[in-house]
Formats: structure tokens, sequence, C-alpha cells
């Protein structure tokens, strides 16, 4: 007899994005389709230090099991940092350490959402903040993007038509896929309007430390900074400041949330790694360090968007339109020459090329001329390179299509 | 206004055993209550070396994303090392590695239950375990155990009277709270069971590698050995024999529960610790150092249980009952004065001394008279001396109860 399965989860897509990852692991492939950070930007030096240290000092806080909620140290420093950027007070007790961000989300989207609860999604949206939800059994609703990130007024029209959702996901900083910011007053009609209709925010802030901006320009706020400490959930991850290899992430709670959070999660894995907590709170606790390691992060991702920035204008010039990133890692690109690209992603692989289609982070109607570039991964020359690999695919596909639509008129001449 | 949360969720319970670990952290106390793994079997050195040895030679490989499986070379050991004890080849394609074996049985428990489907389990269980199934919706259907473990033979009654469940949660050998090893041809009949119905069987295994017995005799087989490959999931984890703070486990699936368990485990946290797993995945390589280590644990445990075996004969003598234990890392045991154990962990905390009352891990009527007693933790010579708190504690009790019988006396006269 077979068994059958949890339709949620029998029905769960693999991300295109993780499978492409594997495709793209053949040798000379240059990928510009996953958000694999930099591995130039791990301090993999310091973490082999701090590793040895604490492994010699104190072993059992390394390698013991610890509190569900996170080593005590490591969340007083998130507590203290997302306070000091949030303007609000933010208690440890609201802090929990996750495995990454992505089980945050997925801890969240189980503690909010019964099955068939509508939530609120960006349009295009982070894959894996759509797995999560609907893993959950969510009603993904999805509301449209623009320039400067999630159309509130938008939401604000559903709301007022009637829609009720549990939550609103969102990645309001340097967004994956778009790169787009929300705007500050947008941030502050959305903390409102949670206030208003009663739902949480899920705001995804992995990239927030990766800007570019010159350093004297504040970063925007969070969305919880809006916030009456009941609505907003921020997620945020050491995965692209220090390496995503340690697993080590965290939500800031509503104190409602936080004790159901903190049991959903002992029944989910018991708690994150102890060794990465430790290796982490020892990284952020040397100050001036930190705050170089920062800065150099942010330099070199700076550097990688504008070599693919600048290649992009010489390869495509006007056909395709890319923003300027202010962030984090990702181009979104549309193709103002119809070309479709999902083939497109066909041709760039025999090019030695990946990317990812737009089409991938749609809930509703897909555009099929956009696409995502992440510059997070390759250097600035193998970016360039990429990019011209990407305009011969371009060409090897127009190519065939003139190919195609000459050899169907001949054949109905 | 208020959000409301997953019933499922917001019922969830915290355990008791958790929630003491926290108390038991005051100075003093020594404690027999939670499942820490001994520090001294914790090969910290070796780790050590090793992380050096990884960061220096290839940092991408211990910090970067990894495959949402897990680490190749780690897969291929687990399905070796699994095939080898199981009798049966083990494709490494059938192997997810997780973040200890309660993510596994969390990952497992929404893959198979839909809210309100049975799910039989032992009689007392593994806690953790109950909370991940009632996390995922599952009805829990207890069904006894006794020496032998799982008493098979009820269950069959329970089966051929109607019982459906989608799966049986078993900790098969060294069971966890009481010790027990399920017996071979309760094993074999249980396989049965489960290909004649359709259930799967969750085999949580964390301790099969701690037993006690003469080397030369041969360790029980897993209950997977039975199985057509289809019906049993077997959970692993290095928690207890490399060290529980680097989060690395392990799931053997039957081939059609891969794909979903994967696509979920990609939702949950995208991936398994990468320096976690690249460190063990060393650690295991080296064959010799590896079956020493192993040897080192047994006995290091081994002592431990005889140490505190010892003592609670002297103390209690008749009085208390327990086993013998075969391996893991539990004591279970009966007071036949029908001491109630729940008053006597709040005078054995006044004494400085915890374990935890074995009606935690009933979810029908509990033996109110039963206790868990871990020997992983102190050292033998603070065994004895929790032994000895313990008795004393004993006395404090009785000598309170036979006030109180006296006062009633009175009061009534």
């Amino acid at each position: 007899m077979a068994q059958s399965l949890n339709p949620l989860v029998a029905g769960l897509r693999s991300s295109a994005i993780r499978d492409l990852l594997a495709l793209t692991r053949a040798p000379g492939v240059l990928s510009l389709a996953g958000g694999l950070p930099a591995p130039d930007t791990f301090p993999a030096d310091r973490i082999a230090e701090v590793a040895a240290r604490l492994l010699r000092t104190d072993p059992a806080a390394a390698l013991q099991y610890g509190p569900t909620e996170g080593e005590p140290r490591l969340r007083a420093w998130v507590a203290a940092y997302e306070g000091a950027r949030g303007g609000d007070a933010v208690d440890p007790e609201r802090v929990i350490m996750t495995a990454g961000s992505q089980q945050a989300l997925d801890l969240l989207a189980r503690t909010l959402c019964t099955p068939g609860d509508p939530v609120v999604v960006e349009e295009p949206a982070y894959l894996g903040g759509l797995q999560a939800l609907s893993a959950a059994g969510a009603r993904l609703e999805p509301v449209a993007t623009d320039a400067d990130g999630l159309d509130v007024g938008a939401l604000a029209d559903r709301l007022a038509g009637g829609l009720r959702p549990v939550a609103v996901y969102t990645v309001a900083t340097f967004q994956n896929p778009t790169g787009a910011v929300l705007a500050r007053a947008r941030r502050e009609q959305l903390a409102g309007l949670a206030r208003r209709y009663g739902f949480t925010v899920i705001e995804d802030d992995p990239y927030a430390e990766i800007r570019f901006g010159p350093a004297t320009t504040p970063p925007v706020p969070p969305v919880r900074a809006f916030d009456d400490g009941e609505h907003v959930v921020t997620l945020g991850s050491f995965s692209k400041t220090v390496a995503p290899g340690l697993r080590v992430g965290w939500a800031v709670l509503p104190a409602a949330l936080a004790g159901p959070v903190a049991r959903l999660k002992q029944a989910a894995d018991l708690q994150t790694g102890s060794l990465g907590q430790a290796v982490v709170a020892d990284l952020v606790a040397d100050e001036a360090w930190w705050a170089a390691h920062l800065d150099d992060v942010r330099a070199g991702y700076a550097r990688r968007a504008r070599a693919l920035v600048t290649a992009l204008a010489e390869v495509f010039g006007e056909r395709l339109r890319v923003g300027t990133p202010r962030g984090g890692m990702f181009l979104w690109g549309r193709f103002v020459d119809g070309t479709a690209t999902a083939p497109l992603l066909t041709a760039a692989a025999a090019r030695g090329v990946a990317f990812v289609p737009g089409a991938e982070f749609f809930v509703g109607a897909p555009d099929p001329a956009t696409l995502r570039l992440s510059f997070a991964t390759l250097g600035p020359d193998d970016l360039a390179e990429a990019a011209r690999r990407l305009g011969r695919a371009h060409r090897d596909l127009a190519e065939r299509s003139t190919g195609q639509l000459a050899g169907s008129r001949s054949a109905s001449s």
C-alpha cells in the first residue's frame, strides 16, 4: 500500500533557482542565477581563528545544546543593532536566532497561517518566501511592485475592497528579485495598514547592510521603525555579511509572537547551531573589525554591481532596461525588444551563462521579458564576460527566431 | 487589532525538559533531567583541527551555500553506514542531511500528516517527537511499551480494530525515556504491519551507537532492515557521537519520500549548515579514529550508567525499580513505595538535584510514580552524589506526608 502525503507538501515546487544551481555547477558556466554570496567576502581566516579559540577555551559553549531562543550574547547584540537602526528599544526577549532568515520565514508562516489564510506577497517576490508560505497553506495574494517597492496604495485598495490577509510578506530593502527599496512614506503607510486591519508585516531584511550609497547617507529605517511594536516582524541574517554556510539568522518579533515561535522552533530543530552562533557572536563583538568588514563587503558588491551594469549597457544598449542598484545582490532587467527570457535561458546555457527568467518570481501572470541577474557571486571580469555571453545567446535566439520565421514562411508559401 | 495564530502552533506546549534545563542551570544543581551529552565526549581538539584545515584549504566548502539534500560526501557515508547495519543497499539519493534528527522528525511529520491524521506513538514517548507531530496536527494514538519496547501485538490489535495511522513513531533502540530496545521479532512484525496497512514507520535512532554490550555482540538491526524499502524512515544523528551544537543529523527515506522531504527542507531552511557537515564528513572519513572515538564514547556512557544504577541501589534499595541500561542515555524508574514523582521534583530541587517526572512523557493517563533519570551529562562522582540528594528529597517528602497526615488527623480529631 502507498502512503498519501500532506497535499501542501506534495504540491511544493522545487525552487527553479536551486535546480539551476545544480546545472550551473558544470565547469565553465558563469552563473548570474543564484544568490550565492561572493566567497571573497567570507572572513574565513577570522572564522578559523575565532572557532579555534572558542573550541579551546570553552568547548561546551560551541558544541553543547543551548537555549532554543539562541545564544544570549548574540540575541543581545541583535536587539541592540535592531533597536539602533529602528529607533525602537528592542527587548532581547523579542529576538529569536534561526537557521538563516529562511527558517524564520518558515516558522512565521506556520505560526501566522492556518491553511487557506490569505497572505499578500510582492509581485514579483522572493521564491523561498513563496515556498515557505505555500508549505504553510497560505493563499498567496500578489500585489504589484514598482521602482519604489510594494505598491502600498494598491494594497490599501485591496484592503478597502475586503481583502483580510493574516500577513503581508515584503523584502522592503534591496528587494529580491527587483532590487527596489520600499519608499519611506510607503513604509509608514504599510505599518499603519497593519495596525488598522490587524495583519502582521513579515519584513524580510537580509540585504540591509549591503548598501552602496555614500557612507554619509543614512540607511532607510526598517518598516518596524513605524510600528507600534505589535504588527511587524523583522527577519535578518548573517548569510550575506558573514557566510551562509553557518546558517545564522534571526527574527525580531512582537512580544505576543515570541513564545509561540520559540515553541515551534523547539519542535522544528531544538535550536540553531551553537558553533555558528558562538563564532558570529565573537565576530560582531569586535566593533572596529566588524565595521571595517562591512565596509569591505559593501565596496566589493558595489564594484560588482557597477561592472555588470556597465557591461550590460555595452552589450545590449537600450534593448535591456535595468535599474541602478542601490544595494543587495540582484539586478532586475526587462528586454524592451520583446525577448522572452525562458527560451533565452536555453540559448544562454549553450553559451555558458545562466540567469533566472523573471517568470519564476511571479504568482500571477508573469512578464515574460523580465529576468533576474545576480552580481553577487562572480568577480568583475567574469561579470563582464557573462554579459558578453548573454549578448551572444541573445543574438543566437534572434537568429533562430528569424530562421524559424523564414522556415515557417517558406513552409506556408 | 490582534492577530489570530494557527491553533496548532498556539496550542504547542513548551517541553518541560527544556524549561527545566533553564532552571537547573542554577549553580550547584546536579541535573539528571536533560539529555545533554557529556562534554568530555566532544572531540573538541579534533574538531578545531579539522575546521581550521577546511577553512584554510577550501573555505567555500565550509562557508558557502550547498545542496539542500546535504554534503555529497556525508550523504554517501551515511548511505554506506546505514546500508551496512541494515543489510540493505541504501542509495545516497535516499539520504537527506538535517539540522539534527529533530528537524528530520519535523519534516517527516509535516510531509506525512494532514491535520487530524492519526499517528501511533509509544507510551511513554520522546517529548520532541510528540511536539513535532502535534505541530503537524497529528492525532496522537498512544500504544503501550514494555521491557521489549513498543507492544507490537497491542498495535496489531488496534489495527485489526480499525485504526489507520499514517505513521508509527518509535525510538526502537535505547528508547527515550525508557531505555528499552525493541525486540528483533517485534521489529520484523512492525515492518510487516507497515506493509500490510500502508503506514510509514518513523524509526528515530539517535542512540544506536551508544551501546554497552561486549564489542563482540552484534547490534540489533534497525527496523528498516525488515522493510521492503518503502515503509520505514530511519533518522540518525551526530549529536550524541560528535556534538549536538553542530546540528547534523539525517533521514534515510523511501525513494518516494525523498523528493517531497527535500522540497520541504528547502522551504524550511534551504540546507543544513555547511561547516558542521564538512567537519563531520572529515571526522568520519578517518575510519580508525572514528572507531576508536566511538569506543571511548560508549565506554564513557557505560561507566556513567553503572555509577548511577549502583548509587540508586545503595540509596533506595528495592523502593525504586530501574532496569539495567543496555545503551543510550536514560534510566527509567518507578517507585514501588508509591512515591509520586511530581512533588518529589519540588523536594529534589530544594536538595539541589533535578530529574523529569515520568508523567511528562505520557499522552494518555500517566503512571505518577515513574521518572526519567539521565546519566548522560554528569560524571560518575556527581551521579552518585545526585542519587544521594534524591534520597534526601525522598525522605523530606515522606516526612512531609507523614506530617501532613498527622496534621490532618489532629485537625479532624
